[in-house]
């Protein structure tokens, strides 16, 4: 596999990040996470002074072979007819890319339809969705080298453009399936806990869902044994946009960017990366807590509390983008809120 | 006491929102918290097409006579010297009215400190602080009427400029105290539950606020017998820029702003304005739960969901303000996102 190379953001500017926090013109600690995210963002870019510069958000299209099996409630097509929406402007994910001053870049790596003509999204499709994997893997193992790659290169191509922030968000009709099989086998937990409703099938439904993701885990735990490495998971479930999403994330980390993290499957991305390289945790804020069951249990997994709950589950990273503002709340405390003594206030205590 | 006219947002647009709504490009429900804000603020401004133009912050300072008491970490003169250093823009409510492009408007309702020359500062002063309610009520019938009335004309000034979206904070060393027993008195919650550590009272000082707040509770209720009114409590513990607020969120209501309420003191102006006037209740959005005990509980007995759960405890309105963006979302949401049919998108279900 490709290798990252991340490094744990230096610990020793934590004192004086601190000690200029503790005396901005408030009682201690009166802003609460808006002090642990200042204190976050200083460290990755190893700074009193820290910059949310150009953020770009990356949407991430593919499809999935599971979704033959009937596992969601929207059909296959969505996926391409979406990303073909996102062009025109009028999807969530451009609303709040806008709002907030995101540059977004509309990334096709697996759909399962010829969007090379459509001008306003980047070709870089690896196949026409992943295999069904029910029966077989979802990609091969160049396929998830190559989904890597792009993911490295995209981000590449932002830190290029001056990018400080990044943000990933996906559109993938039936990749809640390969989320919560990710989830189940890398956090160990019980595979009901993993699955949950996805874009809206009802309670026949995720029974439904729950039987065809168990056959799948049972035949993945034939062919690889209770020892399968993060890469066995993420390559037998797929899907490209979630690999390419992981090797985002990892270059993301390695260039010294934060990155936000979306819902249920950028969580369970976000899980991948972790467990490839623990060093790219402190580079991750975690932005939104869905209604997906599971997801508060991955995050728990992760020891991750986001900063929203808004009960969204559009996906496109959404979550994420709402919750910018907060972020960069934090670093203007830390830039633009003066201290006591200019202030000529008596320090409370 | 002043008379406002405050209506319920006519129902009878409610389907029509519902089906703008529900026939947005998404699965149904899917942006959460965004589509219940959406509805409310359609309701409100009773359209489909919302907007939330000229918002305006009031930052409302005045001075507590129970500070005598040694209720709060902070000393007095942290009042005057704040509201001084917000008109240099270094506070946190400077940061985020400029982050959010909120109007600030800097009221003295009642500090303890002459504020008259100094730029920047509304002079609408009561008195010097109120009078300490262990002994007194904190002000007379006409100064009760003086605040409701100065909060109506800081609304109108803002409704003039073409405001559609108010928010309110505070400043007043120790205006926890009173807001804990407006609370304990309006909802009937034990006098425990409604006490907290302000901005930062040790355990040993959280006792002895107790016990002061229980001995002026048991003074009130000796004057007053168990059938008291709301503006019994009100004028009884104050203060001036809490009765201020309360009548800037009933006139905002009533000229039909949405009013974004902050943390424990502004809760607890909204708790004291529903009790007044439930017709309010729909024009409030609530925006932060705190750490301060009793404001969850306080939240419940209104019945309201914060949006955001973020830790803060400097007052001022931070917490309304942080939570802007998120209003601006679903606004931008019914009125910029793209429908099933413009985006040629098979309908989900």
């Amino acid at each position: 596999m490709r290798t990252f190379e991340i490094k744990r953001p230096d610990e020793r500017l934590r004192p004086a990040i601190q000690d200029k926090i503790d005396n901005l013109n408030k009682p201690k600690g009166a802003l609460g996470r808006l002090e642990t995210l200042a204190m976050q963002i200083c460290l990755v870019q190893q700074t009193l002074s820290p910059s949310l510069r150009h953020p770009c958000h990356l949407l991430l299209g593919g499809d999935h072979g599971i979704e033959r099996e009937g596992v969601s409630a929207s059909p296959r097509e969505v996926t391409w007819q979406q990303m073909k929406n996102f062009t025109q402007g009028g999807g969530g994910v451009n609303m709040f890319c806008r709002q907030h001053g995101f540059h977004l870049r509309i990334v096709d790596v697996g759909v399962d339809y010829d969007l090379s003509a459509v001008p306003g999204i980047i070709n870089h499709k690896i196949a026409r969705g992943t295999r069904n994997f029910l029966h077989e893997p979802a990609m091969t193992q160049a396929e998830m080298q190559q989904a890597f790659d792009i993911g490295a290169r995209l981000v590449d191509t932002c830190v290029g453009e001056g990018c400080q922030v990044l943000s990933i968000g996906e559109m993938g009709v039936a990749n809640t399936s390969p989320s919560s099989l990710w989830m189940h086998l890398l956090c160990r937990l019980p595979l009901y806990r993993c699955i949950g409703a996805g874009s809206g099938v009802d309670a026949q439904g995720v029974r439904h869902k729950y039987e065809v993701l168990r056959r799948a885990r049972n035949r993945f735990i034939e062919l690889h044994g209770p020892r399968f490495t993060v890469e066995d998971v993420v390559r037998y479930f797929g899907g490209y946009e979630m690999v390419t999403a992981v090797g985002a994330m990892l270059q993301a980390a390695s260039r010294g960017l934060l990155v936000l993290v979306d819902g249920f499957i950028m969580t369970a991305c976000a899980l991948a990366a972790i467990r490839l390289c623990p060093e790219v945790r402190p580079y991750m804020i975690f932005c939104h807590c869905g209604d997906e069951s599971g997801h508060r249990l991955m995050l728990d997994a992760i020891g991750a509390e986001p900063l929203l709950s808004m009960g969204l589950r559009l996906g496109e990273g959404t979550g994420a983008l709402c919750a910018f503002p907060l972020i960069d709340s934090a670093v203007r405390m830390i830039n633009e809120m003066n201290n006591f003594r200019d202030a000529n206030i008596t320090k409370y205590f």
